[in-house]
């Protein structure tokens, strides 16, 4: 069953409105969630809203936060989320970074005491509108055992770099530092169908191709999977240590889990879980028209390449910008679980889907 | 056969010298090639020292380069290397992006004319002494097929980061955006041996686990390898594009190759090869002395981990520091092969290994 965009904002909106949101706030953490159904990451965008909801009914998502810098230089800042949902926090504090960028060429803000904050390209997309580079990185739920451990210890860890382009459209890469996001597991195991070598490991450490593993104790690997994954649980590990232990967040297993019937650590080492985020002008390095003229030369010779037989050679945010059109004139289709989920959300705050 | 440290120093300075660098370039190049062999990178270090000579004899690496900021702001600046070595032109550059952090908090610099600088670690790490966190990358030669193409458009484009601690040793990042580094092919096919599956592709784009792919026509796969390519794809076009679209160096295949017998291409779309450099003084952040001691948390905490079996949990950069600290006390090893290689180039200078 397919939605339209509009028709899951209004719903979307009212349900952060009933939570206690502001109206402006309510606004602009719907217009972040959906950015990832438009996108085609099912797993970051409407589905989780009762997923944020459950943990305001614990007590653990300020619905008024006073978002606001804490410390700072002429290109960086700390900014406090005060406990807010990060899809509100995250674009607040990457409009700080825009502003020092305008200032000072770029700007890089590490925030604390943050939430989940959805897709990670959303926010770097945000400096595109102004011929910026955007970065954006965020910790999560310790679910990943690094490299030889049986221990999680780091999120899914995602890092996002949009870059404009001139003609040609932008370039956005926006990718966990895992093998596989924990998302696709779930659908593997809707389907009770096994997962690729590399994605887990069971909970004794070895190799694994159940759907299930993490759930039993087991732990999502690092980019690189069976053989590699000393690059993945590096880039994880930067992630988590920009995002968290420069801004004063929780780092490592003391991130607070998503789902509300987890309970954060007692002897946390920080505030929150921690994003961290850039803007650099692009006209910081060289004319902005000719930084673009060479952007569109880079995106047409990787699109031109000579491709493998019954292939295509795409630009990193290709398949999430077409399958946005797609759904802005199509609609959004959503499974059956995840409606029912939103209609007793719904029914809470009396709106109807 | 091993040679001590110093050795190989006052070898490689003279050699340096020998192409008619100045005095204080041959140290600094010395100091940058050799750190990658104390590191244990073999690959990049003084068995590399023969392919530099060779570019030098082709006109392809100026000797005595002005090394100088062509464009600024206060948290950034293009650094034109004037086609000297990279292992100068470098550590001038990460000079720059500190100073600008001193400045402004952070310094970003990409660099344009440029050549190859070594090993990327080594250049992230001289931040550290400045209570600084490093960044740096660089594009090199087309040898990498983004994920479904056939051509060779990308080279191995390693990122590295490095992070001051306090009591606990630095935490160091250093990793090709490709699955096997071209180096470990070398040694697959000095000993005549197949690779892993995920690292090369043949020419028609099959997968293959042959050592010399690469040589017929076939290209090393982006980090991710078989399954999940797209998220070194991603990474490894951003270093091009900070490295090269935004300084002016060539990207893509136009990146000239390092070995001189092959000719770089003749419709270049800048000057030489690029690279990208970060500064980030913690203390732009939160007091430098919180950051460390968190820091110090964060590593014991990730040493400390259960591990599998038989193994042990270690922090990006231990290995290559534990290598140092033998390879300083008990010297280098070298391959027959590469000490034939630099006594026959120390005759061309007369100096002897």
């Amino acid at each position: 069953m397919t939605f339209s965009y509009n028709q899951l904002f209004t719903f979307t909106e009212a349900v952060f409105r009933g939570i206690g949101c502001p109206e402006d706030d309510a606004t602009l953490a719907t217009e972040t969630l959906l950015s990832a159904d438009l996108r085609g990451i099912d797993s970051h965008g409407v589905a989780r809203l009762v997923g944020y909801v459950r943990l305001w009914e614990a007590g653990r998502i300020n619905p008024t936060p006073r978002v606001g810098v804490t410390y700072e230089t002429p290109s960086t800042a700390v900014v406090d989320g005060d406990g807010g949902l990060g899809l509100v926090v995250g674009p607040k504090a990457m409009r700080v970074a825009i502003e020092k960028a305008r200032q000072v060429g770029t700007g890089w803000v590490s925030v604390k005491n943050s939430n989940h904050f959805g897709i990670a390209g959303y926010h770097a997309m945000l400096a595109l509108a102004h011929d910026m580079i955007g970065v954006a990185m965020t910790n999560a739920s310790p679910l990943v055992a690094p490299t030889h451990s049986l221990d999680r210890l780091l999120g899914t860890n995602p890092i996002a770099v949009a870059v404009p382009a001139g003609e040609q459209p932008d370039f956005v890469a926006d990718l966990a530092t895992t093998t596989a996001a924990n998302g696709k597991l779930e659908i593997a195991q809707r389907k009770q169908l096994p997962v690729p070598e590399g994605w887990v490991q069971s909970a004794d450490g070895s190799a694994s191709t159940d759907a299930n593993a993490v759930k039993n104790g087991g732990a999502l690997l690092p980019l690189g999977g069976a053989t590699g994954s000393h690059k993945g649980y590096a880039l994880g590990a930067v992630v988590d240590i920009f995002s968290a232990v420069l801004s004063g967040a929780n780092y490592g297993p003391w991130v607070p889990p998503f789902v509300a019937f987890l309970q954060p650590p007692t002897d946390p080492v920080g505030l929150g879980l921690g994003h961290f985020f850039g803007a650099m002008r692009v006209d910081a390095f060289r004319p902005a028209d000719e930084f673009k003229a060479h952007m569109d030369n880079w995106v047409t010779t990787f699109r031109n390449a000579q491709a493998i037989e019954g292939k295509k050679v795409l630009i990193p945010g290709d398949p999430e910008r077409a399958m946005a059109a797609v759904r802005l004139l199509d609609g959004i289709p959503l499974l059956d679980a995840v409606i029912k989920d939103l209609e007793v959300v719904g029914q809470k705050f009396g709106v109807k889907l």
